[in-house]
């Protein structure tokens, strides 16, 4: 008995191209700046369409520049969508989106250098902005090609700047015409790094991902009375400062609390006026809440508004409490899940069944299609940074699943 | 019995006064920024020095720019010094240090409209930047007169944008040649707004000052690492904002926990890289701790530095920590503070013993010449911003209090 594929992906091959691409937009620490509809982007995109180009694929881009390369099948049936995103965030790492596109071009060129035409065509693509640093929704791209954004509505996204998302697509020459969703979908498929340090502490090559954690975002304005340090009594004080910090400690005592689902963090926290020896008059922080049940998930928001109301009503600081962003958790297909486990283990991998901590476009796309996500272990769990790694075995290992379960989903009925 | 004084400043006076200084420098909101050592600045002694020629007094500055006006007594005595700072912080009040300036010279006017000659010469003096804010340290001006700063390293002290205070200095044309402290002292007083809140809640109208509270700054350095927010469980986190709300929220229970002397205040807390969906990699942070007790402010300087440290060490941080200010608390010569308080109950005035918990010149000098200082109340306790006010009948009453001080100081053998 073998556990060698009949065909694999060529891994020397899929490792130059990451490198080609992780020097578009490549910073002096290893990392990668490359923020979606920027010249760099730009950049990316014309060299993947280079590289779909030379292996003969049809390339398109929809009007919110998603861009595909199809492989007909030998019918006209819905296609294998797989793919990913080329953006990244700022100073962030090689491989987040870019290694789920080449993996899907890398399998694509297999297919057509074997000589082996599918039932179902295949479609690479590279998703817009789905890190949503400077124009947002994130996930923008996926969310158009699902119809939940509007052409009209992603173009007008506007960045700090002022400049909007249609201008940029414009300038970098990916405005496509065709309609966002305009390709019958069979299934979709989204290999990447698991940005997290689950499979590398269980020593599993293959993550089977079954779903994606929901997400809440909430931004809380604090204004108390700036006020002098030194002459203030405490029961004069309105520190929004320390309401701010009550609340960042909550957060993680309440994942403490609440189990290993949840995942409590306070990202950014501002205070005003800022000086030493004053009291802070002004503060705003977020907190980002994660858990794979809604019910957990609306259980968490309600507990860190109850406690942030009632430290800032004791304090007598004025709240005000705003929702950035909220996902629902998702599952993906069962079957497609299934799949994606029976072929890591056909091709002798260890593997491990978890929850994406991320979101990922194939979050999106499974509202409407079935999906699935296959992932690949970060080394140390970083990610979003210069030091995101993946070995280049779990690479290959990651790209030949891809390519596997491509193949059995391009010849499904 | 009256308690009338025989003589009176005139309240109506120092009122137009304190009005035309607060027009220099005067921001929208109703408040002044007037830097220490600025164009403001040059405006606002340009004002007083015009005011201490009307009156006759000898116009002297020295070269560290400190301001005096030199009533001459029947003797060549050791003078009494009054006065206080004409610089604020940006966007603070109109009374914080002009009203001990401008009572000072009222003092001066009022017995030269009576003709009374003092046994002792009368000094009227502004110190160049008590606040710090542009220019470090803060009461530079004080502390060159007292000699605890040299000439060189006053002049040297350099502001973020590059610029000199002897640079400033001579722009706006108060590089004086007299060496500070070129003035035999035989005693120092100070009229200024409490800055907090305790003569107003005990109704009192004067505050008689026993001391200042020592100080301490420390700066509080995390380093952690950033992560994402989504996908990093909470045992492989090193979250540095998390260390820094906690150490922010201890900072409040010290002071709950060690009486009502302690006064802690986190008053500038900076996250990097301080996004909504990245786990904090660095923190920095200040705490400002206050105390009357030189013991007991050591020994929460200690507990403090206990808990950072252990905080830090459970979650994985580095720390490091600096200390950027610490005074000692000082006692201003008791039997000044009794002359102000019989004097202040001669004139017919409430009276509140109480420590200052904001630095003044006046502690500067206390180290080596007898110091006392003269509350009055201020609204609602507010300093530091444009709502700083004190009621014109307390501020009356604390010119007359000074005055009647300085009269017999000047008189005394």
């Amino acid at each position: 008995m073998s556990t060698a594929p009949a065909i694999a992906p060529d891994a020397e091959r899929l490792r130059r191209r990451l490198d080609a691409m992780a020097r578009i937009g490549a910073s002096a620490g290893g990392g990668v700046t490359r923020l979606a509809l920027t010249e760099e982007d730009g950049r990316a995109r014309d060299l993947l369409a280079r590289w779909l180009h030379e292996i003969g694929l049809e390339v398109r881009m929809d009007a919110v520049g998603n861009l595909f390369g199809i492989r007909a099948g030998r019918e006209d049936a819905p296609a294998v969508l797989v793919g990913s995103h080329l953006d990244t965030v700022v100073d962030g790492g090689r491989l987040d989106g870019s290694l789920g596109v080449l993996a899907a071009l890398e399998a694509a060129q297999t297919l057509e250098e074997r000589g082996i035409a599918t039932r179902r065509p295949l479609a690479i693509v590279s998703f817009t902005n789905e890190e949503g640093v400077r124009f947002q929704p994130d996930m923008m791209g996926s969310l158009a090609f699902a119809g939940h954004l509007s052409v009209e509505q992603m173009r007008g996204a506007a960045a700090d700047d002022g400049a909007t998302a249609g201008e940029c697509l414009q300038r970098i020459g990916y405005a496509g015409e065709r309609a966002p969703g305009d390709l019958p979908v069979h299934a979709f498929l989204e290999l990447h790094i698991e940005q997290g340090p689950l499979l590398e502490r269980a020593g599993a090559t293959i993550g089977v991902v079954e779903g994606v954690q929901g997400l809440s975002w909430t931004e809380i304005r604090l204004r108390g009375e700036a006020n002098h340090a030194g002459t203030t009594p405490f029961d004069a004080r309105h520190d929004a400062g320390l309401v701010a910090a009550e609340i960042v400690a909550f957060a993680r005592a309440l994942s403490r609390e609440r189990g290993p689902g949840l995942r409590a963090t306070a990202g950014s926290l501002r205070l005003a006026p800022g000086a030493v020896n004053i009291i802070p008059g002004e503060a705003t922080l977020t907190v980002d809440l994660r858990h794979p049940e809604e019910a957990s998930l609306a259980a968490a928001e309600e507990a860190l508004e109850r406690f942030a109301a009632e430290r800032a009503a004791r304090e007598g600081v004025a709240i005000a409490m705003q929702r950035l962003a909220r996902t629902f958790p998702i599952r993906f297909d069962p079957t497609l899940v299934g799949l994606v486990e029976a072929t890591a283990h056909r091709l002798g991998r260890t593997t491990l069944r978890l929850t994406s901590g991320a979101g990922h476009d194939a979050q999106i796309l499974a509202a409407c299609h079935p999906a699935a996500m296959v992932f690949v272990p970060s080394r140390g769990g970083r990610s979003h940074c210069p030091q995101e790694e993946t070995a280049p075995a779990d690479i290959a290992a990651g790209a030949a699943v891809l390519l596997q379960v491509v193949l059995q989903l391009a010849e499904a009925v």
